[in-house]
């Protein structure tokens, strides 16, 4: 009965957020706090040199609200690299005073929903930027968790194959409608981390991510069958800029 | 099918709650304590003067019960200006006292349920008004952030257009007998915050909140398809009153 | 089609939990520990003048388990009064020590759901002293704050006014039956706190809060309708044994 | 329409989980931990002389895991008793470093259900000493909360008596069967804590517990009507065996 | 009514997650920081050799994300030596600094749904290692706990065994297509823990955890009937390679 749609992975994704303990920050000494930074921009250095080296993706941001200050978004050929990048923020000065209130572990997913070329997947045009993307310098990021529903009369994972692609049809309708203005990243999480995926949206207009997940709301995809975790919203930090967050 | 109603958007709110760390405040010199109002003062006037220029708009609350001791409120023609203001009291010296327990990051949205005219829908009578909102000065205010059910046949996405339109009629003549004793913000979050809306009250009677919320509560839109977060209750502090809650 | 009884309501309540903080008090010099007891007592002896002049009313009870340790019950003519207590604990010297695990705003409601009588309501004999209760000094105390369900057919704000009365007089006959064993104080905080209810029994018995919300679940308006919140008993303090509970 | 089953109720319980705060611990003075250590068995050794006299019954557990280190259980006459253990362990030295993860507050609760003699319930054979029971001196422990579910067609408090008979029979029927290895002790905690009944298991080997929970979720009683809390699980310490938890 | 399948146990399991405090680790002195290294080195070394006895088995990860930094798992035939490890590992020098946010409590569990020999359980090919496993030295883990859902219709402890055993069967096929890349253990925890088992999968290639969970998501034993909790996935430490996690 079981019918999945085949799907393609690219890199791995941390979402990895921070708050910073302010108490433990003041409690610093000017030297030590020159050392939290500096050392932070270095590791944001190295990040960007593998990112330029068309080895993985780098992003830093910062969140609003209560839930981080900042998050890193590093994606990499395997989950080794990314253990080593948390590793390295937690052993580093910063590491001292950067809590970890939430993170997300993913692998970046293509499904094959309206794919219908006999050509290999891989090689039909844009699928490997997509598989292994730069992520977008827009000036705002927007994250979220999301299932499919499995409740009663609305279980997704019982609908037959042609009904899953037919309303995701309509899904990518709304989604091709906003394509020039928002990047959307889907990563899949199923024995990964607690949720099904991360969706992390990019745009220079934080009104488009409302609008965009305004407007899916009604599409039966979303109506009947999506579950969704916390949203977390941020601004692009430019390199360089880490040092005014901590203040 | 997805046959949304169209939003306008205003001012995007930051609801900042926070809570004072009693024993921290308690080891904090005399001079820091002074430091931590005066610099909280400052920033306090600086948000007014922003509302005086027709810039935004600002508002400071005692919250009542555990949940927070401060609330501050405030609204912004961008996220960045709330992202800037977040980290503005967090590197103040109260910033070493004050934990965050909750915020609602969203923005003033007006749907057009109720619209029928054929004038453009922004330069209809109080709209602006209603969009870039000078935040009440009344006595008190109530926060809660809330959702449309998406439940088996309680499922507010997959009513038509009409069908909605006729619940929010009813739901809409409850609020209008209110209207000359409570003043109601409505802030879409759909992307932006983990509940689709937050709901602004203001009242100079605390019972106006109850009265309102339960008489709402046997109408449809609410009965069969609101679910409601937490709900925050607090009394406005005029300007300079900020000291006398660290005391 | 929305069909509200009309409510009548008196005094508002906080409820007010606190933990100590074990090490923190350890930590406290022999003359802050003394401080901060005498400054606690002082606080209860004017809420009990309070009472005394017929402005409120008072209770502080020691909470049994991991959920609390103390319980200030206040009841006053506005939430401003409550807030000022609120405040006054936190910022004395045993503010340091004393957490706050939880708390509920309410506001003391009685319903006209069985009432026939032609005479206005507040003049009803016994009406106001049930709006402006003088807190019971049995030896125990419970709290617990509920909701009625809306959840498919067991929705109890979409019944009509007759369903309701029907489905509350049976309630109210269990209650009648304990009625010279346990007295329940009803408050409402729709608009004021996360739960539509708070209920605060008073008895000489902890057996009698087991047997009456035994009975009680029994009745269709507990069993199809209710949704409970934690429940928390504790005894009562007598003025001056504040002291005993820090050690 | 309420047709509640007759309950018979023996000694209150208290279940008293502790966590160490380890590096607190290390904090203390060689002095302050052998003060903690025999302070904490001079308790322990009240309580037995308590249960020697018949008027209450004790016993401590290490838990497994990392929801609680130690548990106390208590059972007394009076709410009272149980409230001033608490404070005892508080006010201890050993409560400078113990933290409260959990707690249960319920009383020894035998239902009529299967009962059809003539006699007085309390006066058959066996009644007595499971009204007020000495703690079994297994070598195991587990401990759970749970209720009845009240869902839609899954509504065990709108099932008539006879109904509930005949599936507590079933029920019985395989608590029976595992009696000469498992001892159960259920203790009702409607009124007094967040479930509706706790249940304490005790048997010489920990896999009894996972059979008599895995075959008892097939019969009707749990696979449609029951709802768990945590599962907690410990081995009994010895008296004098406290100190090696703390090393 | 109530036809349970039967199980056969095997060694109990415990999963101990922790958390490094990085500003209690920078607190510590060289001397204390090479000392919690070399004990628990010690440790580990002691939990290998039980291996090396076949008395046991033992793994230690680094999991990647906020939920923890470090999992040892070890496999023991009572739940008093996994105890006895916990409290070791608590007690020691670096119990100072290992939180303690999650940990799992299971017993190795084989059931008979596919099992049609007549000769006895244990004693057929592979059921010996299966119930007494030495953990595999793949690089990758992932561990998840989960339930069978009793909700509605979807309710599978009210099937009869022969659906169950039909069900079971689709999603036996599912695994053994992966058998010769993942290695899966299941231990059950009914009894024992929150959940009713714990997964534990082996690999050498995270994204087979994510297309073995996928592909099972559509099953019906997947789709109707599970829930899941957390999913936690980590790598294999080689021995003598923990003290470069702490740093």
């Amino acid at each position: 009965m079981s019918d999945p749609i085949e799907t393609v992975e690219g890199w791995y994704a941390l979402h990895d957020f921070r708050q910073i303990d302010r108490p433990a920050w003041a409690n610093l000494t000017a030297n030590e706090r020159d050392a939290a930074i500096s050392e932070l921009q270095a590791l944001a250095e190295d990040w960007q040199e593998t990112e330029d080296n068309h080895e993985g993706s780098t992003g830093i941001y910062q969140i609003i609200g209560h839930k981080a200050d900042l998050l890193f978004v590093n994606m990499r050929p395997a989950m080794d690299d990314l253990a080593s990048i948390e590793l390295a923020v937690d052993q580093s000065t910063a590491g001292q005073v950067l809590r970890r209130p939430y993170s997300y572990f993913s692998v970046v997913e293509l499904s094959k929903y309206l794919v219908k070329s006999s050509q290999p997947f891989t090689e039909l045009p844009g699928v490997k930027e997509r598989l292994f993307p730069i992520l977008p310098k827009t000036h705002y990021i927007c994250f979220y968790p999301m299932n499919k529903r499995r409740e009663g009369n609305d279980n997704w994972y019982s609908l037959s194959r042609e009904q899953r692609r037919e309303i995701m049809k309509g899904h990518g309708i709304i989604g091709h409608r906003y394509a020039d203005r928002v990047t959307q990243i889907i990563t899949g999480s199923q024995g990964l981390d607690d949720w099904e995926w991360g969706v992390t949206l990019y745009s220079d207009d934080t009104l488009d991510f409302k609008k965009l997940i305004y407007e899916m709301r009604f599409d039966e995809a979303s109506a009947r069958f999506a579950e969704f975790g916390p949203f977390m919203v941020g601004r692009r930090l430019a390199p360089g800029r880490l040092g005014p967050i901590f203040g």
